[in-house]
């Protein structure tokens, strides 16, 4: 099984592909993630592994943008506990550390445990586990890197503190997308969707009101102006579906009355 | 005037920030808009000049994030035109032309140009203006770059194709941030805010229903779960405002009964 992912191996994508997938996949590592669904909608890979919701990657939230361009289906969602660790080469104490690189939005999560080792200065740079890869590879003293166990493991370097991160109960939320439209056996509980209405007083607040009618509690909206429409909006929902029935009946009434919808993907809540 | 923008000087930023404020300004590039928040709020720099909506630039979606970590002010906004030209070394022909580098989202918006010419191959790369300043400087023949005006003037390069983008009426805005809250002598007509309610079955209906009764006409909403309150949610908010008493009174309704309201700016909309 072929996976692509954005950024290095040892990144936290990579650590959800094996968690999801298993050990015996093939994992490929791209820039952006531009990149990543171009692999998939060219069949180059089977599917993707893409962070979508409160991950250390600030750049996140275009992604259900990337996903409606190249055509591409949600088959399921997964959530990964966030955390942070300190690591460094082999043999370094943390007294040896002068300074921590990672992801700003990674080290932001970790302000507390900074605040406390005021040696050690933390400095913003591209990637979690890219830091770790240069460590590593250039064999560089008094750097620590802060990204995943699965990073320290893949690049050889040793745990100096785990689990520094400030708040200790968060997840990112990953989704799995393949060019194909999934074939579930179990009755949905999620959906992601986008729905593209008419700029018109009050037309959110009406649509909103038909989802919550029909039992369909949001978990994310996001609305996109439309390029080649400027009186148009749509909006990216992710919902909790609590009766498929009352769900199909939403979509019908707003195909109808609102505007145009479209389905990324209907799969189970992980949550 | 210290102005921070995000990327290097010649670019679609560069260019609002001399639009705007004229020619007598210190424009200051900063790798990311993480850090051009950061030289607003410690005092470094005076404003910044901050793409927000439909830019070339696809990471812009999270830059409310990161007005609201660096209690930043939103004092005005600000339109660009989306121009896209094709630019290369002095001297070089159409012809000459193997690749064209840009960003991705500034390929895409040129879709139809590439593909009237088969002969010039698109490649994804990290920005625009930066690939002028690359041509220019290591004089590289055969390469163009997707960029602004502006760009093939700060770098000395020549246009081979003006305006190249599909769609042609589209706009990129901008906002202006400040550390200070601004104040405005003329009413406002826009303004941005979030919203954070607790996460109840139609909350967010009520709330823009709440909205909608005050003819307050919603230009842009993104959820954002909120990180330390599994069970909130917060809401990013660019309302028009037809009436500046009802808009206060709406704040005020959502206070008291729906969650709380902080507001990054009102200002007047300059569409």
């Amino acid at each position: 099984m072929k996976i692509a992912i954005q950024g290095v191996l040892g990144s936290f994508h990579h650590q959800v592909a094996q968690q999801y997938f298993g050990e015996d996949i093939e994992v490929f590592g791209f820039n952006t993630f531009e990149e990543v669904a171009k692999s998939v909608a060219s069949g180059a890979v089977d599917v993707a592994v893409m962070a979508i919701e409160n991950s250390i990657a600030g750049a996140i939230l275009p992604n259900y943008d990337i996903i409606d361009r190249h055509e591409l289906y949600v088959a399921d969602e997964y959530y990964l506990p966030i955390s942070h660790n300190l690591m460094a080469l082999p043999g370094q104490q943390l007294a040896d550390i002068k300074e921590a690189r990672s992801h700003p939005m990674a080290l932001l999560q970790c302000k507390n445990f900074f605040a406390k080792h005021p040696g050690i200065q933390p400095i913003d740079d591209v990637d979690t586990a890219y830091i770790a890869k240069i460590i590593s590879e250039q064999k560089i003293k008094g750097l620590a890197a802060v990204a995943s166990v699965k990073a320290a493991e893949f690049y050889g370097l040793e745990m100096l503190a785990e689990d520094i991160q400030t708040i200790k109960n968060n997840f990112t939320r990953f989704i799995i997308l393949q060019k194909d439209k999934p074939q579930h056996e179990t009755t949905p509980t999620k959906a992601s969707l986008k729905i593209t209405i008419k700029n018109q007083k009050g037309g959110l607040a009406k649509l909103l009101t038909v989802l919550s009618d029909n039992d369909l509690d949001l978990t994310k909206i996001q609305s996109i102006p439309v390029m080649s429409k400027p009186w148009e909006y749509s909006f990216f929902i992710d919902t909790l579906i609590a009766d498929e029935a009352k769900f199909n009946k939403a979509m019908e009434l707003i195909a109808t009355n609102y505007g145009a919808v479209k389905i990324f993907g209907t799969y189970q809540s992980r949550k």
